[in-house]
């Protein structure tokens, strides 16, 4: 799978899951201690400088929506940086939520804008938090978190940063970033199998979070104060998903940890770029922007495309890419990320290649 | 695992997570497809008759929070029928949410009542919602939803059922019981794995709820709307959770349906109940109310039991049990459900009587 997620995983990763586990046995609650220990220090973070993890159920959405129902104060407002379908989603997640916000947009292939957010800030006070997302997956554009970052703290506001398909592979540096909640899933760069989601996040800033929650199943704070309690999920964790995500942390560590995986990330990122221009395919994103994640190409100009046709030629033979999800262009997208190697892609670029023959078109 | 989940499940279930899906992929639509339709078919329902089912990431409470997220109208309000810790949830839940209700409790050893449901009913009109709990887990008591929903459909209310820990392995008949949402989760009789919930609901009951979500993550009409249109969940699905589902479908139809695992369940309770007597123990419920799903056993009357220690001999011959979740009364629970068979009963008693005699503990 050439995807975002969910993504290609590693054989024994899948194997962890062949044990089931009593959620409430002590063996299983200290591999979720230690699991959500493992992930501060990928964040290069620690307990003991004021930093905790929280596991939530669900997806990585339902872990963005936990932070701004949990988080925002019922006067608070949110200022939201938005360039694609994500940054559109946590617009979505405030109007269902009942929370005032405002959004910074940016054209899709443009990152987002410090300049104007430190405007925005200068001029409204009410606004009390600011949500970005780190690689928007709707093009594969990284966008300024740091930068955006030191204008919310300049302003003194609360940082949300959405680093779903990026924490893991991509180096974040909370601090000079000044994120106070990080969100990311256990199927991006991690590698574990779909079923949860993480928040990083300084527990000064969660605790001072008590009685906002507008929702039980995604109150952040009760869910940390149940792992404080007695190491436990409040609700039936995805046990098989936590045992997987406990062999892909070790996975990570045994690659290098992210600058290991990053590496490999962006190797066949490049490898995929290169052999697509040489089959005559247009990267739709400037290189500066453009992460090594996830690619957004645009269709053929040719009648003879038809993406579902390309598709299934590619799925027959076993490589699964992704529709586009930009507004403005006919694109599709092909990911890097995952239990995927240089190998993996030649052969997948072979694969393009021979789909575009059968289907009549050649673009050189 | 003698637990009420997350519960032993077979091998072959376990097995079928060894692959990744693609969750955009048309052979995985078709497998989300199948399940839907397959559990309709379990509730003895059918989509051609008016009926749906919606998976939704995440635990079973999940679930039954969507519902309440998304049904109940900013005018509504929710008649809760309590005796136990899933009642008082829901009632958590509906604080959570902001919404409307009042709460009928009866004793933890005592069914819901019918009657002071019709006259609370009769009294206040403004009540649309009604909840119950089918088995409390918090006990194993089974309460009277048939007798209850008949209350509700009299008054021309909704009527929305926690079958957690039931459906699956008790018959229930949604006609007679005027049932308009009902809410079970993967890991429960249908012995899947967890890592999502499903709601059995009347389409034109959720089609009614336009406008209402208080959440995007839990917006149960937009996750039905995502898979009328493309056969996909809205947001990440739990792919190996979902393979697992689909063994376990099987499975369940291999043992006879309903009516098959229910009767294995039931045989490995009354040798569970009649071994823990004959080593001493005294079931909490009486047998009247008492379902075959799980069951609540008093701490022996002597201080030499400690349960943690009881546990640790237990889990130590890797035999999981399960602590109590009754308020009023010192308690452990064993549950009869999931890949458990009567030879799996009569070994665990056999390990609880070795335990006994190693705390020095006679009870006969």
């Amino acid at each position: 799978m050439f995807t975002p997620g969910p993504l290609t995983t590693s054989y024994s990763v899948k194997e962890a899951m062949l044990h089931d586990a009593g959620s409430w046995h002590y063996e299983f609650n200290a591999k979720v201690n230690w699991v959500r220990r493992k992930i501060l220090e990928v964040a290069g973070l620690s307990s003991e400088a004021g930093w905790e993890t929280i596991l939530l159920q669900g997806s990585g959405t339902f872990g963005v929506e936990a932070v701004f129902a949990t988080c925002v104060p019922p006067n608070g407002k949110v200022a939201v940086l938005a360039n694609g379908a994500y940054g559109e989603r946590i617009v979505l997640m405030l109007q269902h939520l009942n929370i005032p916000h405002l959004v910074l947009r940016t054209a899709e292939h443009r990152p987002n804008d410090p300049g104007a957010l430190d405007q925005t800030l200068a001029n409204d006070p009410t606004v009390t938090h600011v949500a970005i997302v780190h690689c928007e997956t709707t093009t594969g554009l990284l966008n300024p978190i740091t930068e955006a970052g030191r204008v919310v703290k300049l302003h003194g506001r609360t940082y949300l940063v959405d680093a779903m398909s990026s924490f893991g592979a991509i180096p974040i540096n909370f601090a000079e970033a000044g994120i106070d909640f990080l969100v990311s899933s256990a199927n991006k760069c991690i590698e574990g199998v779909p079923g949860f989601s993480f928040v990083i996040c300084r527990r000064a800033a969660l605790l001072a979070c008590e009685g906002y929650a507008r929702s039980l199943s995604l109150n952040l704070l009760d869910q940390f104060k149940g792992f404080e309690k007695n190491g436990q999920f409040r609700y039936t964790p995805p046990t098989h998903a936590i045992l997987a995500f406990e062999q892909a942390l070790n996975e990570l560590e045994q690659e290098g940890g992210v600058e290991g995986r990053g590496a490999r990330y962006r190797q066949n990122h490049q490898m995929l770029v290169e052999g697509m221009k040489r089959l005559g395919f247009r990267p739709y994103l400037d290189p500066a922007v453009q992460s090594y994640i996830i690619c957004s190409f645009y269709y053929p100009d040719t009648e003879r495309f038809d993406f579902n046709v390309f598709y299934r030629h590619l799925s027959d033979e076993g490589f699964l890419i992704y529709p586009g999800k930009i507004s403005q262009a006919k694109t599709f997208r092909i990911g890097s990320i995952g239990r995927i190697f240089p190998s993996d892609i030649a052969a997948l670029l072979s694969a393009i290649g021979t789909a575009l023959k059968k289907m009549g078109i050649n673009l050189i």
